[in-house]
């Protein structure tokens, strides 16, 4: 099995690696080096040794070979006995030794990652810990080891066009979901019921329908009143039942072979009052303005204006509690890029951006749409074609 | 709300902490702070000091106070800004300075933990980066600062009555999954409707029946001559139809408010053939076996033993190519107990150790039977009643 080798990618970060003065740098999280090689990791340890000049090498288990070998490097060693929790650090060390015997420069690595996109094994996912670091240490001398964070999330941030591709795969495959989520809402069904069936609609349709290797769904449901707190960094989907006239959010994050849309829909059970129908004209109003602000070189403040505005010219401006949106892509939030009032960074082609307003009301409830926006050439295209109506 | 306090824990805590001649130990990882306070956090963003004199006090986002009062901490800090991602840094350096104020020896941290067990953000859960051991650092002194993991993974090696309960509980709620997936074994349908239906049957069973507070599910099913590689560390649920005859193994790890199950079950879409019944009847044996010989004191490896020398009396023991057991409760898996044939230490009462036997053949398949048992004060319970059969 021949992979496709993103050129794009590879020559992208040969070059940023050699600008920041680095011969190159060591990635085992599965999302950095789904971002470095193409390949994403079924359980999580496996290294890349990426250097500044000349190709990159890969270390997997046996088990990943053949998902390995779809990706973007040529060199790749497998090594058997992931089960043995000693063995995988053993042959990462014997890797690096190898592969760093010529090199006298600095090695990044990925020191300040404080949250992670889980692999496939996502009940149990392997961790950077002190031994790792200690490992990597004892080959190169804490001294020429380097914090390569800021540099990895900057490569991450603009997506080439296979990635961008990948994205919109996992927002089509998630609209599956978002389509399950209207049909579901009705007075009676239970907050987990949509939740999981939600989930399920789209690991079933993304394997069966669109051939990926890998999908998993995580659906955040908050119904009712309980909806003006759904801002929240997370949701517990409860057992509430609804009642006619409930307001429904779904959050939805999507990882499709690696690559993660993040969508929000709200639904409301039976028929929409005239007030939940004015608040969510005004929240489309100001994800379309946002959206309408995004092209290659504009202030991300520019774009959280946009929608921020528009939202405080309808009367609501205390209501959208959060900023208008984040990266997205390697993992279910990523910065840069970041909308809000305060960023001072720009808008890149090949960025890929949420775009979500809210308006959250206590005693009432809250209403939020969210899509994932990539940055082209001119301007700018919504990943997701599901409907973004309260009722269908 | 007042939460139950496990005082058997906090009295265990407080001496291990003593005995290993620390002042006491910080720890932000969800599955030690459930273990260490009773509170299982949300989003992974709160700490917990433990004094080895004195009571614990903990640090939590507000949007999770109503949670960390169930648990066994009476000092709790609550603070705003959860969605700021420098907010919870800064808060927690403020509560560690505030806590270790007048402490003047060795503190312990989470320096080795190279697994994690997601919180109910699963999707993206926090880590401990380099930062976070900066901070802890900049308060100690690196000198100071001790890596713990082996006090916290013998803490968490013998379970409490009440968290042996819990476990017992998440074993009850994965059953209502285990009867689901006998249900769903039959020719035609595909991997993964199975293992989504299981997980969603899951969750809603845990959420409306059994009144958790979080359930989820994580389901891996492989089919046919598959099953002889479902000793693999993660299996990839495809789209496999089942064809009759066919073996279909679940693994399955269940997490209800915390508390994980391990179970594995097999099952055959049609009738059984005579084969598939005689291994099936040898693994059960093994099982049974392995079991019966686990009492308090007893060596890990003569529970190994027990189960493997059946398994090579019947003429496959080159067919069981893994560890008989390990432990499992704040993790999916977490070691103490190991059963395995080279492992040195003793079984003791309130361990809960998995028990899983298995004969994979290359060119006809596996079969593997899983159960978690409780080490009690005189032998050993099964905290899983579900049917072990192939059919039903």
């Amino acid at each position: 099995m021949t992979g496709f080798i993103d050129l794009e990618r590879m020559e992208r970060t040969r070059a940023t690696i050699h600008r920041a003065g680095l011969d190159g740098i060591l990635c085992t999280m599965p999302e950095n080096l789904l971002m470095l090689t193409g390949y994403w990791s079924r359980i999580g340890l496996s290294l890349v040794w990426f250097p500044a000049q000349g190709d990159p090498a890969l270390l997997v288990p046996e088990t990943e070979l053949d998902v390995a070998e779809t990706g973007s490097v040529r060199d790749i060693r497998g090594y058997a006995g992931d089960l043995d929790a000693a063995r995988p650090r053993a042959e990462m060390s014997s890797f690096v030794s190898d592969k760093l015997r010529t090199i006298k420069g600095k090695i990044g690595y990925e020191a300040s990652f404080a949250q992670i996109a889980p692999p496939p094994l996502a009940g149990e996912p392997h961790v950077i810990d002190k031994g790792y670091v200690d490992m990597l240490a004892s080959h190169v001398g804490q001294e020429r080891l380097q914090d390569a964070t800021d540099l990895i999330y900057e490569l991450r941030s603009r997506k080439t066009s296979y990635e961008a591709e990948q994205v919109r795969r996992a927002n089509q495959i998630a609209g599956v979901g978002l389509k399950v989520f209207k049909e579901m809402v009705a007075p009676g069904r239970s907050e987990i019921e949509i939740a999981t069936r939600v989930e399920q609609a789209i690991a079933i349709a993304g394997m069966q329908d669109y051939s990926a290797r890998s999908v998993r769904a995580w659906a955040q449901i908050s119904s009712g009143p309980a909806t003006a707190k759904a801002w929240r960094l997370y949701v517990q989907t409860g057992v509430r039942r609804l009642e006619p006239g409930d307001l429904v959010i779904l959050e939805l994050g999507t990882v499709v072979d690696g690559y993660w849309s993040d969508l929000t829909r709200v639904a409301v059970a039976g028929q929409p009052s005239q007030q939940q129908l004015d608040i969510w004209h005004i929240v489309e109003e100001a994800q379309s303005a946002a959206i309408s602000a995004i092209h290659p070189g504009v202030a991300e403040r520019s774009v959280d204006a946009a929608a921020r505005g528009l939202i405080a010219a309808r009367g609501y401006g205390d209501a959208f509690v959060h900023v208008t949106g984040h990266g997205v892509g390697f993992r279910y939030h990523e910065l840069p890029p970041l909308l809000s009032s305060t960023s001072d960074g720009l808008l890149a082609e090949g960025m890929i951006t949420s775009v979500e307003p809210g308006i959250y009301l206590s005693n009432w409830g809250g209403i939020r749409l969210e899509d994932n926006v990539l940055v082209t050439d001119s301007g700018a295209e919504r990943l997701s074609t599901a409907s973004l109506s309260l009722t269908s």
